[in-house]
């Protein structure tokens, strides 16, 4: 019989959080939960702790702990504020440590669960945009194995453990374009949170929906890219996908591509992240061919959507302007959910800011952190 | 520096033969070509011995024997016959064995260079189709790796290159559905070789691209795809996407598809069996995915292309069925290329021969070549 593996799953109450408890509740031989923890949810945080008989709970909004205290048992402990998060995580019995918190605001703990060589299922975007050069490097001194949760860098990695050796090419960042890829510029400036909110495809969280929207979320991804998997900006390459089918591809230099397809189900990637190198049977929609109506291909259009220049520009401009963008990003996304800026000023806030920071060429980690301060402060003021 | 590998190329003249001559050419720094042998095309073979200086050059046929010795120099050995080529595989010189004869002439080849535990980059398909249980039993006691070069079980095995360790759930090979897959029943019917020749997507040789019409050449991949990846029959399932660019799936149990995309160049799968694990760069179109027109997928019309079912069924009975099969579709198909047969014919005969010829349950190569002969001869009668 194979050993279970104990998870600690930071951003329990969040679409991957509640979707890795998913797994975890279809394959329980599997995996035992050591640790959830949430921001502000603290009735979902109960129920799952109820759920999954989890022993220790974090709530990090410290004005939320009695609730959350009071409504469980004794033999359940809870802790409040994210430093227990980032101390639980390094503790001897936890074996697989799920990155799903929202922001920039994960990278704390991630980066303790790197300390300690977890292996690291990473649905936390922000950890590698913000801080990619520090990260891999602490995970690679650490030997903490990164494994990608994002349905695009699961299915390049799952593309690349047949590589044999053999140099990447060109990655194929697939994009479903959003809910304005067939709108016209005018229309898009428009756009409202309701509209930008209506994802085609994937039924996601509130800010990663927007940054869908803006396609700042693929931007994100190719920086992501580059830092999972090595590889210069020039190799990666963006193709708008809007059937979401390929989740993304691999080219070589003979030419060929290889390509991971499936339904859009994140069960999939946050499961072969859990038991890698181990694919767990599923339950849910497989891919049925003869019910396709045709898979398509599009280059993005970079005037429509501004944020993918952005982000490429800041992983040419490289040091800590990738956080820069990030952080802008986050204070820009927060304040369009509020509606009080228009869609694309989210884009024109970020590149104000991306100008306006003072740059490191090799931020160390306190650099980053008053990077994401000074950027997000100053995207503040300009709103 | 890598070391060069020496090829023994057997089938030089024909379309897979030239283009592997083709890599060669590209690749002068990698790959020698140590011997060549054609059946009957004496001027050809003669030009592609002076193009690459081969040592040693076959003409399988012996009344082309003064012809090729006449036109090429003393330094270069001219053998006659197929034994030559059967003891010339298993020269200590040889590397790489590419079997890229046409038909069940191939069978005696391959297993000859398998027996010496070369490496076989395998064209051939009848060799599996007609003797697969024997040729994967050799080729694993005498430690012999086959790669296959088909455009389809080269990109499984790509697939499957990533797979650590997990099983295959299925596999979705993909057939292009050739000239007829639009045309109703009746048209099929009445189609001349004139028109069966014309394929969509691949130039291939004339035997073949009748098997593409009738689809017998997918049945005969399902039996390859069985010896080849050692997976049940049910887990095969042949897919019709007409513009061939995905080659060939896999599933795996969670649900995840992995593909192999390329431009239709053969030239590639070559290469990779080659060189393999090595991906060497090629001359040629790459995939450009904003001018895809949009993937489509359907299910196949078993009842239009009825040798899919017979093969179905030729896998099901086992023993020496499919060798029977093979071998009267060869005498089908030539028949049909003499304008002697309607294309339903095909079929027809082959399925009367396989309910005909005496049922080897565990047949020995001598019953393979008997069933050969048994089943040629009793596809001539009917015809």
């Amino acid at each position: 019989m194979t050993e279970k593996k104990h998870i600690a799953l930071l951003g329990s109450t969040g679409s991957i959080g509640t979707q890795t408890l998913d797994v975890v509740r279809q394959h329980p031989e599997r995996f035992d939960v050591f640790m959830i923890s949430a921001n502000n949810s603290a009735r979902l945080l109960v129920e799952q702790a109820l759920a999954f008989q989890v022993p220790h709970v974090v709530i990090c909004n410290p004005e939320k702990y009695r609730e959350v205290r009071e409504a469980l048992p004794a033999s359940i402990q809870v802790h409040a504020g994210i430093e227990e998060a980032c101390a639980l995580v390094q503790a001897p019995e936890v074996d697989v440590v799920v990155a799903a918190m929202v922001g920039f605001s994960g990278l704390r703990p991630t980066l303790s669960a790197i300390e300690a060589g977890k292996t690291i299922a990473l649905a936390n975007k922000e950890t590698l945009v913000a801080a990619g050069s520090l990260v891999m490097e602490r995970a690679r001194v650490c030997k903490a194995p990164i494994l990608p949760v994002d349905s695009e860098h699961s299915a390049i990695f799952q593309c690349l453990s047949g590589a044999q050796g053999n140099p990447v090419h060109l990655i194929h960042l697939t994009a479903s374009g959003g809910p304005f890829r067939t709108w016209p510029r005018e229309q898009i400036a428009q756009a409202r949170k309701e509209q930008a909110l209506k994802h085609p495809n994937w039924d996601m969280g509130a800010k990663i929906t927007i940054d869908s929207a803006t396609m700042m979320n693929k931007g994100f991804e190719m920086v992501e890219a580059k830092w999972l998997f090595d590889v210069e900006p020039s190799r990666i390459h963006v193709v708008v996908h809007p059937e979401s089918v390929i989740h993304s591809m691999v080219e070589f230099a003979d030419g060929a591509v290889i390509a991971q397809l499936g339904c859009p189900d994140m069960r999939l990637p946050i499961a072969l992240a859990m038991a890698y190198p181990e694919r767990l049977p599923l339950e849910g929609k497989r891919l049925d061919f003869s019910q396709l109506q045709g898979l398509t291909f599009f280059e993005p259009d970079r005037g429509k959507f501004p944020c993918l220049q952005l982000a490429s520009d800041a992983m040419e401009r490289g040091g800590n302007i990738p956080c820069a963008m990030n952080a802008a990003n986050e204070a820009a996304v927060a304040a369009y959910l509020k509606d009080r800026i228009g869609f694309y000023d989210i884009p024109e806030i970020i590149s104000r800011v991306m100008d306006g920071v003072k740059f490191a060429d090799e931020p160390s980690l306190d650099d980053i952190f008053a990077t994401h301060e000074e950027a997000f402060r100053m995207a503040g003021s300009i709103l």
